[in-house]
């Protein structure tokens, strides 16, 4: 029995999210059966990702892992999974994990990216991809802000209200405003994310973007440990997981197929 | 009566191209009927588009022009047509031109972009937007047997069998092999365009990228005058109409707003 790891990108737009559903049309669902059609692996494969995204969020290296029998070496299983698979989800790489590996429980940190941009109307190239401003940013101000997010503290602000009570202390490690061909890209990583933390983050470095916020104000924000001090939730289709890490030692075969 | 000029980028995947279909779904009769829905000119307006772009096929920059006695300043058309347009579609300049501009016959130069890219797996967010290509390709051959397509020539062997007989002389002025971010920018400008020349041309060096063709091939497939001598016609969704040319007076304000 081997663990494998699979690592995907996917334009999360037709789907309902990272975790299973029932009508089957989570990107955990296809990729499961995918595998199960291509493997006929018996039970159906337990396919574990590195965490939820919601509906619409994009990821660029998604982590999922299983355990199969199949004598399919990893670095033919891209190839063998794609014609099972929508083209909107992409399986790019996969390799031999160690026995205890957990795409889930291994993970030791995540990096997510907010895209938006400005501009008079809509880009039709960007829709469903990056979050849509109708007037100018002041990026050195968002930057600032940004790097009052950097660092460990209960983090409540930026937590969808609603949520299950548990601690929201994370660590931040980075959180950084950088410009590439006209799209605002905010760059977070941290060792753990609350519901909807990104793009309470993105929605706030918005607000201080459009002069309704200052990075006083933000850093006030996370000491008030209130919801409501912190900017607008942005929408999911700003969102891209884009990397995770895990251990050394974590991966036995690391072929980039 | 003023004569406007438009310029639009647009998505083609969901369109049946730029010239005007019974069916409505052609992007020259959404945007003619959203002028229309906006200013009620009567009779409805006639808009003159730069040229054809087929099906599936997009454009960065493609200009057209209609004549209105619409009261709306130029410089607020954008933003007053969003809400008559989907998504896919924007139109992101208005400008008023010369009385005798014409988008289509005042045209002196076109440029085209064909994207692709090799990798192991089709990457979910270039899909419908860049041609994949499974193997690696050369790109110093297809940059060398590019540099064989420019200058003035009998094209025919560049030309839709089966298109319309006239002249197949055109100027090509550049034609390009750049990667940007691992894609593959195929930039070829002319004078004019013969029926999939783009499609042809790209098609012609991704045989001479898979070792299929040399430049001298594409020499010789020039010379022969024969279709059956270049390369494949690749696939409209790689395809992006980038820029128009017209005589400098064309336009009489050029405020981009």
């Amino acid at each position: 029995m081997n663990n494998i790891a699979i690592t995907v990108a996917y334009d999360g737009t037709l789907f309902n999210g990272w975790q299973s559903q029932k009508n089957g049309t989570a990107i955990q669902d296809i990729i499961s059966a995918a595998i199960y059609s291509l493997t006929g692996a018996k039970p159906f494969p337990r396919l574990e990702g590195c965490g939820r995204t919601d509906a619409g969020v994009h990821a660029l290296n998604y982590v999922a892992n299983f355990k199969s029998e199949t004598t399919i070496p990893a670095d033919r299983l891209p190839y063998a999974l794609k014609k099972f698979i929508p083209s909107q989800i992409s399986v790019f790489k996969a390799e031999y994990a160690s026995e205890y590996f957990n795409a889930r429980f291994s993970c030791i940190k995540k990096e997510y990216i907010y895209k938006m941009y400005s501009s008079t109307v809509p880009n039709p190239f960007l829709l469903n991809r990056a979050y849509f401003v109708p007037v100018q940013l002041d990026i050195d101000s968002m930057r600032e802000a940004a790097g009052r997010i950097i660092g460990e503290h209960d983090f409540s602000c930026f937590r969808a209200s609603g949520s299950a009570v548990k601690s929201s202390t994370r660590n931040i490690y980075t959180c950084d405003v950088s410009v590439t061909d006209g799209i605002i890209n905010i760059t977070v990583s941290s060792n753990g994310f609350l519901y909807n933390m990104v793009r309470i983050i993105a929605g706030t470095l918005y607000y201080v973007g459009i002069g309704k916020m200052t990075a006083d104000d933000v850093e006030s924000a996370i000491m008030s440990k209130d919801r409501n001090s912190a900017g607008i939730t942005l929408p999911p289709h700003g969102l891209y997981l884009n990397r995770v890490w895990y251990p050394e030692g974590s991966f036995l075969r690391t072929e980039v197929i």
